[in-house]
């Protein structure tokens, strides 16, 4: 009598971004497990109920919402942005993976959301026109000699890059460590992007050059997108500039 | 008296998955230009005008679009997926940024959407789970040569690949040649997703190892990603398998 669990993506934070997908599995499940923020964010009804756990719980949330849902109850478990993207949905695998056969006869099901990123890059023009990564700075699950290579790589091959978990309280100086490797390899006129809470009324969007670029603007919320030497800055006078990547790409490097 | 132009994503394909802000988007605009498939999409009202254009007429129909919002007028223009991805936003972008002045001057926003490979992974478990890049393997706007060292650089880095535009009429070889490239540093087992219209009722989601994986399985709309090293299949007996990759990493990338 196996249940079901939904991995739900409800964007970066704006209710108009947040798909009816994600909307209607809010509506059917029971119980939700999620980090408070994102629970905050649900208007549940008096039988639903909500589990709130602290961030850097996602295994020990995931188990439990698999035993729930192993029990034969319709769970959910919330995360902000795309739930696949340095989020819920992988650590719920890898609870199931690790755990006892009835959790693979759990129902799983992920419902996708905009991840910060592509809500990012709206909000600025189209700095991921072109081939990007997406790494995630933190450096609590692989070691950060691990970061610094990929930073190189991505940046060599002329990938712009978003940075997700850029900073934080534990983490103080990766950010500032991640921008010297990358000017190390690209211009200093290179466009870099700090976007928070893209989409809500305290959002705040800064552009920078990688050459002026200072870690300690960023936060916990903040996503970053550094450009390649290709991308570029239009002015536009008193409107907002825009930045993008164009479509076609020569391969410069420098 | 300039107008307003909406870059609007619709996501892959399902309705459901049409964010609220996209779907107001669309009600205020009164002339819509894209891609006949996407425009297809759309229920418009008898008062609102849509403009059809052919695959890779991109540029045209972005300086078509701003010169009907110079006008004054209210325009959208609509992408499949995210626009942001290689899409209709940086299109647009080229445009401005080589036109004339009064095309900086048009209000110009962009609407986030899901874009394939996050509505792909989803529908799989979580492959995009750790640090990952997303790169067009068209190479009708930039070198061949290019393409083959951003696939190197990423495998090589440990990064999880998603693949846009992967095989079409016109580029038969490419998708073959680029598996060729990966397996030459990737293992055979690594994990192969193609993903065909997630989320509709025509979707095929396949999982391959790179060591059987064949090219002419996928078509222009197949979205596909590869997965990193440590990117893990879970059998689950009668139900479908689960890929993922880990949140952690030790950089293995053999």
């Amino acid at each position: 009598m196996s249940g079901r669990l939904t991995v739900i993506g409800l964007g970066p934070g704006n209710a108009d971004q947040v798909t009816p997908e994600a909307s209607r599995a809010v509506t059917e499940a029971k119980f939700f497990y999620g980090y408070k923020p994102y629970l905050d964010r649900l208007e549940l009804r008096p039988d639903q109920t909500r589990v709130a756990s602290d961030n850097r719980e996602e295994l020990a949330r995931s188990k439990d919402a698999l035993t729930k849902a192993a029990e034969g109850h319709d769970v959910a478990v919330v995360s902000g942005g795309d739930p696949g993207v340095f989020a819920m949905a992988a650590a719920v695998c890898e609870a199931i993976e690790a755990g006892p056969a009835e959790w693979r006869a759990v129902d799983v099901a992920v419902v996708p959301g905009i991840t910060a990123m592509l809500a990012v890059a709206a909000r600025i023009g189209a700095p991921l026109g072109h081939d990007f990564c997406a790494i995630s700075l933190s450096d609590n699950l692989k070691p950060w000699e691990l970061i610094e290579l990929r930073l190189l790589a991505a940046a060599g091959a002329g990938f712009v890059i978003a940075l997700y978990n850029p900073i934080s309280k534990a983490r103080p100086w990766q950010l500032g460590r991640a921008f010297e490797c990358l000017a190390a390899i690209l211009p200093g006129t290179t466009p870099v992007i700090f976007g928070r809470a893209a989409g809500r009324p305290d959002e705040r969007i800064e552009v920078y050059l990688l050459a002026d670029v200072e870690a300690e603007k960023a936060d916990m919320a903040t996503c970053i997108i550094i450009g390649s030497p290709e991308t570029r800055i239009i002015k536009r006078g008193e409107k907002p500039a825009l930045v993008y990547t164009p479509r076609s790409s020569t391969g410069r490097t420098k």
